[in-house]
């Protein structure tokens, strides 16, 4: 991340945290410049950002000031969940499959799918390193690249855990079809049916699809919505349940966006250490910080290969190859040999391709535009709920991803403004997909990888004034 | 399949059967021509394959006669075998992959292999296909072509049906990670843990490994090396078992290469369905038989939608590529969903190539080449074992795959052979590896979808040798 960024950053940090007021006037540039011990063009490349995000305004020969439209922007949410301490079976799968289904088709308002756009994406530049694999194929490839996965793949991928000072080895690394294969690989690899694990709540539908599926029973924990999970209520629930599993995730938690601090990772990672429990880690979207740097994954902190920290190239590079990856400690032939009897294989010509992309060295250039765009989009989507959505409502300010959280203000009913939005071709993924306990029904989860356009814009306005009626 | 072929299958069978014996003259080429109504040039063709294939020799002036070397070729396995017909759980997978993993490295002989040889795949054009998809990809395809799957590619496998008479719609349709991903999602839809399955005894080991890993129960059933399944001894086991579901490959079955004549996939179809238990049924060498014509899977015996047929282009087109699919008949959604909560996707790319591959139409006559191709190794690999192994060494006649299944004489012991061939750097799938109660101790399934060279010749030999010391 450059440093006009971050220094953009902090910036729309003071303003959301109410420190900087609208229509108060920034620091000069040769002040900032000073302070910070910065170029004064890097200061001036930050108030650009700035400006552009809508966040600060220009006035010719007086400097900028915060923006007045950032006093409209709606408060975050405060309160961390408050889950009942059960665990419960869980059966959500048909509300999640009856919203995500009267959403698949392309002319439907994608608020409430799970993808960015396509099209932020070097598809092109992809298509052609998996191309020049698939034309060169080593027949024999097809038989060596057989699970764990291709060599040079684990081995590119064991490189960007070395350039974050994490040590894994490329022995530990397992190719999966997306991640959502290597979540799977993992819970079934720790546990058996009738097993308790530990959830955040609220936390990603398809974690609950998982549990439901292989008969296991969910303990949601508390969860705040900048901060994470509640250890505390952890400790709890571990003495009261004996859990045979945890599924986080600890880094821009889908769907509230929540990111753990370090401190409490390690803290997380200690803890169930000492109890021997698992720690699957999802970290899908940990390429995707909006600037403010890398953040570490709770499998940073392992000392005893417990974590199981799975990823892949879907949401950060490569979407439709379904190429995603498990470092799973301790547990990598097991779960290798999960892959061996249910999938038996990842594509082979496309693991080859993204192996080679990797080594020319462009991802790092196509993330550093992909982190800008989806700021900058977060930024809009915002300002546009501040102005659609009735006084009270509330919406998170993730440090990365591409997804909002919003809380109705009381009244505000989520299942019906699903219901009410579909049948005008809007969707929007409603709270109670994201809890065993079908809580967060006054919640929304929005979409906000997708470039504003003139019918997202609408659709927004258009989910305002239901959320008004319903308030009635 | 050409006529020559169709006439010098006739004449093989023949000759193994014992109708024609070593010495004998085969009929004259007029008179064959005459009674078969071919041309002289079929017969002559027919008769130059057969030679080829080593089972006739031809003698100046005289004619064609059965080889003596055909004389020494070792009988079929002649009686079904005899499970138990308890229900029990399965605890094979460390034997498996205790075997699987020690012949992974690419100098081990690879007659223990499940994969035939890639080299005789038409990997370069398949490549080509793909890589054009990659290069010209819509970025949009990586969110319409989600499961269910690609529609042109669903379209081009419907066509196929069609080809065979049978009306399977592109709606029940869905595209997998291989078949052995559409096997394990049909599994695990229509069963609970601690349910009963129908296996054939012996059965494709990843079989018990998916009833293991999901915690169910199985009933072997006595299975024929040439015709399949015994159907009495199937309804004596739904009586007693009432199991949920049956896991069968009726045609080339894997390991014994056995064939359900028509009529008993029928009656093994209606006899599930006056049960309602579904069929899942693993086709994956649908397209390779050796020459006698397509044969029809139970699914086009299906009135009912009871029955999941499950293929892929692994074995037939595209190693490595990962593309598999289930026409789950009234199960399809049901499938598609668990698929959507386990893997989510299949790879796009490499299903838009594969279906304009398909619509070039090169398919079939690859195909053409590759099961010639197969017929002839087989022949080749019998031919081998028969001056190898020792007397009383029973060998199996597939019409169609890659595997031959052996009996070795009383006093041999696969798992021993399995020991210490692997330290010679030869590996074979010892019989146990395919039985829930762990029978089959004489048996083993030997791979020859390799073309033969020096080192598979000398691999026989010496199995051959290490055989004949277990029996002294």
């Amino acid at each position: 991340m450059k440093r006009y960024e971050a220094l953009a950053d902090d910036i729309a940090r003071s303003i959301h945290a109410g420190l900087l007021k609208p229509g108060e006037r920034l620091p000069s540039v040769r002040t900032a410049s000073a302070a910070r011990k910065l170029s004064p063009s890097t200061v001036f490349q930050a108030y650009y950002l700035l400006e552009a995000r809508g966040l600060v305004e220009s006035r010719p020969r007086s400097g900028y000031y915060v923006a007045q439209a950032a006093a409209r922007l709606p408060p975050e949410p405060e309160a961390a969940s408050r889950p009942d301490g059960e665990s419960r079976d869980v059966d959500v799968s048909a509300l999640v499959f009856e919203v995500l289904e009267s959403a698949m088709t392309h002319d439907v308002v994608p608020l409430g799918s799970a993808f960015p756009s396509p099209l932020l994406f070097p598809l092109e530049r992809v298509g052609r390193a998996v191309a020049s694999a698939a034309v060169h194929l080593d027949p024999w490839s097809t038989v060596d690249d057989l699970t764990p996965g291709n060599t040079e793949l684990r081995r590119q991928i064991a490189l960007r855990y070395l350039i974050d000072g994490m040590d894994v080895p490329a022995d530990e690394i397992v190719i999966t079809n997306g991640a959502l294969e290597a979540l799977n690989l993992c819970l079934s690899a720790v546990t058996r049916p009738g097993d308790a694990v530990l959830v955040e709540s609220p936390c990603f539908y398809a974690t609950l699809q998982s549990l439901e599926r292989n008969g296991l029973r969910a303990i949601e924990v508390p969860t705040h919505p900048r901060t994470g999970v509640d250890l505390d209520a952890m400790k709890a629930a571990i003495a009261r349940h004996a859990p045979r599993a945890c599924w986080l995730m600890p880094t821009f938690q889908n769907p509230l966006g929540s990111t753990m601090p370090d401190e409490r990772k390690r803290d997380l990672v200690a803890l169930l250490a000492r109890h021997e429990i698992p720690l699957i880690e999802d970290d899908v979207y940990a390429e995707l910080h909006h600037g403010a740097g890398r953040v570490l994954p709770a499998k940073a902190f392992d000392r005893d290969g417990q974590v199981m920290h799975c990823s892949s190239f879907s949401k950060s590079l490569a979407p439709g190859y379904r190429i995603g990856w498990v470092a799973a400690g301790r547990r990598a032939q097991a779960v290798a040999r999960r892959k061996l009897t249910t999938t038996l294989n990842t594509n082979v010509p496309a693991q080859i391709g993204l192996a080679r992309y990797l080594e020319r060295g462009s991802f790092d250039r196509h993330l550093r535009r992909l982190r800008r765009t989806l700021a900058a989009q977060q930024e809009q989507y915002i300002a546009l709920v501040a102005r659609s959505f009735p006084r009270g409502t509330r919406v998170t300010r993730p440090a990365g991803g591409y997804f909002l959280w919003i809380e109705l203000p009381p009244g505000g009913d989520a299942l019906l403004l699903q219901r009410q939005a579909g049948s005008l071709g809007i969707s929007i993924a409603p709270g109670p997909m994201f809890s065993a306990s079908r809580g967060f029904g006054h919640c929304l989860r929005l979409n906000c990888g997708h470039p504003l356009e003139p019918r997202i814009d609408s659709a927004l306005a258009t989910l305002g004034r239901i959320v008004a009626q319903q308030l009635r």
